[in-house]
């Protein structure tokens, strides 16, 4: 999706600046309720988390409200090293930034410069690419397999093009397929000499357990990203934390804006981060509402695709167009939902896990806007 | 200051990203507080302001927590409408961002390039130098004039060494000082063809009137930088923002990270822009605290530079290294503060206006901090 911007003539920029497309990986809900000047009645679009915070979270950010006249600590260091107790590893193993996007936005500017060549798969996460198109790089792509991310080929792709990182969600967004962590290993131990594998584990929260490699921070091929956007429910606080070997993590500290964080969001992690039996429950809600909207799917005649994540991603049963027509009746419905990008993933529409209200208002909407779309476009038998 | 790492050699890193120094532009005070063991008493040295935020904004933050499941409006809509209502300018001329920090960041990013000339004044703004060295620029500075930035030598060295950008903070941080509307308009009516001044005005709420030339959008020759972190309070919130020509306003949005800002944040902001009242009163506080820091000088034989800022910086009549005693010793007294960087301006110490329990802290401190200082490396006429 794109916005358009007059273009931007000016000498100021730098060429690869001015050459730049003005275009952003994901139009918010907000600009489309304002382009429609009606408010979603249910927000499934961004795989935010419906279930809340934590109320530990919840109560730390407010007592935290009157003192954020003080900058938040640069070093994030007792998030910093909660995680690092948590995950039994150093502090310098653990950068804490604004999110995953934010993280990207750092490890790219690290690592691609003009022609730089990175692989990832058509249809994956668009601010990866955004970031990497950013800092002038060239970004190859190899295909889904079965609605899956292909790690061999992705190896394959980055050994034939010599690409100095390889993007790989797990699970994966915005399938919501997953790959075991014995497969996420071998695809660790096959990247190429000098080549880094972006292991994007947004989801793995709530994957349930054999997803996740051990996290083993002196293997200098991979640096992993996780965050307090999803699972936990924060993603409007902006927290995120990649773990890496400490030469790359501390290459981080080179260039990031060290007084970047929310002193309220890192508060509000920390207390989300020890409230684990919030996130147990968290998981239990987001199973149901999985079960539900497999349920939605199948009432409708759709195929629902398993899901490791807070989302599910249904099959409309057609193309692209189909599945954009369905969106478009959704969000005439007051429903927000969002879709994958490229063919034949762009059959698909992509829905947020959420508590019940929400799932009910879906299940009324789902019925409408496929009757809609087919009125308005046909249905193109896949 | 710096901050050591172990240098990180790394065929996985850009040749430019790979050869940075690991300097950072300020040790946060919680690191001090690590390294001592000891917490401050008093905060006098980021220019926090310990006033506080808005009562109303921080209702507004505190009711924002629950709803931080949900990611910022990534345009920022309500605060940039609040803000271009408030300068009676276009929407499309202000981006809003994590601070004039990470604004800055975008900026450099947008402009500079390898061995791009920018110019600034030798010890000011050192995060601007970080980015301008961190997108591998060439700092070409000038010096101060009587404890000013020095608009006359900034141009003629843009001008000389053909520079893409040019820093100016009005009010100056470090020194406090500040130049009239008309100085810094004509500032802008002689920067050189193809080049940019950065106009950093973090502390132009607290300057009184006469200070702040007119906004003029048309005008491609100058970005200003504005913040919610000094008089506003909300240093750990993270919002700032910047007013320029649409062109180069739209420019940010080819590569900023659009869903980077925190919901809390920008619910916070709007209500702390429309509370008024606060602003004037935490203006009357700032006032206040200056009297009274200069009358602090005063009592201790040194003589305190006026001020336009929530800050007053203290010859202490030698040089750096006795400027650094002083600030070593008032940490031992639990008083965090910082200093200049550079020589001369290293002479000085600065502290921040803060309420009235932290100046009495100070004034206390500050004779045994001179004694001591004096014990340790003797007074050497300046």
């Amino acid at each position: 999706m794109s916005k358009d911007h007059a273009p931007a003539p000016d000498t100021r920029l730098t060429p690869l600046a001015a050459r730049l497309p003005a275009t952003v990986p994901f139009v918010g809900p907000e600009t489309q309720e304002r382009q429609t000047g009606t408010p979603f009645k249910a927000r499934l679009g961004a795989n935010e988390s419906g279930f809340g915070p934590s109320p530990d979270a919840i109560r730390a950010m407010r007592n935290a409200a009157k003192d954020c006249w003080m900058y938040g600590d640069p070093e994030s260091h007792d998030l910093r090293a909660a995680l690092a107790a948590k995950f039994d590893i150093g502090m310098e193993e653990i950068v804490v930034g604004p999110g995953i996007d934010g993280l990207l936005e750092t490890l790219v500017r690290l690592t691609v410069t003009e022609g730089t060549p990175v692989v990832t798969s058509a249809g994956a996460y668009p601010t990866f690419n955004y970031h990497v198109t950013g800092y002038g790089g060239t970004l190859h792509t190899v295909n889904y397999t079965a609605d899956h991310e292909d790690p061999d080929h992705l190896i394959a792709k980055a050994r034939e093009v010599g690409a100095r990182l390889i993007f790989i969600a797990n699970p994966d967004n915005p399938m919501g397929t997953c790959h075991t962590a014995a497969t996420i290993q071998h695809m660790i131990q096959t990247v190429p000499e000098g080549c880094l594998l972006v292991l994007d584990e947004a989801y793995i929260d709530l994957a349930g357990d054999g997803f996740a490699p051990p996290i083993n921070t002196h293997d200098k091929r991979v640096i992993r990203l996780r965050t307090f956007s999803k699972a936990y429910g924060m993603a409007g606080a902006r927290v995120g934390y990649a773990i890496g070997h400490a030469a790359l993590i501390s290459a981080f500290d080179r260039v990031r804006n060290h007084f970047g964080m929310s002193r309220i969001a890192q508060i509000g992690a920390l207390a989300a981060l020890e409230d684990t039996d919030w996130l147990a429950k968290v998981r239990a809600q987001v199973e149901q509402a999985r079960e539900d909207l497999y349920e939605i799917a199948e009432d409708n005649g759709l195929l629902a695709i398993p899901s490791a994540t807070n989302f599910v991603t249904i099959d409309c049963g057609a193309d692209g167009v189909f599945a954009k027509a369905v969106l478009d009746a959704l969000r005439d419905e007051g429903v927000f939902v969002r879709m994958p990008m490229v063919a034949p993933l762009d059959r698909c529409i992509r829905v947020t896990c959420a508590p019940p209200r929400e799932m009910k208002l879906l299940a009324r909407a789902l019925p409408k806007a496929l009757a809609a779309a087919r009125e308005q476009v046909g249905e193109t038998p896949s």
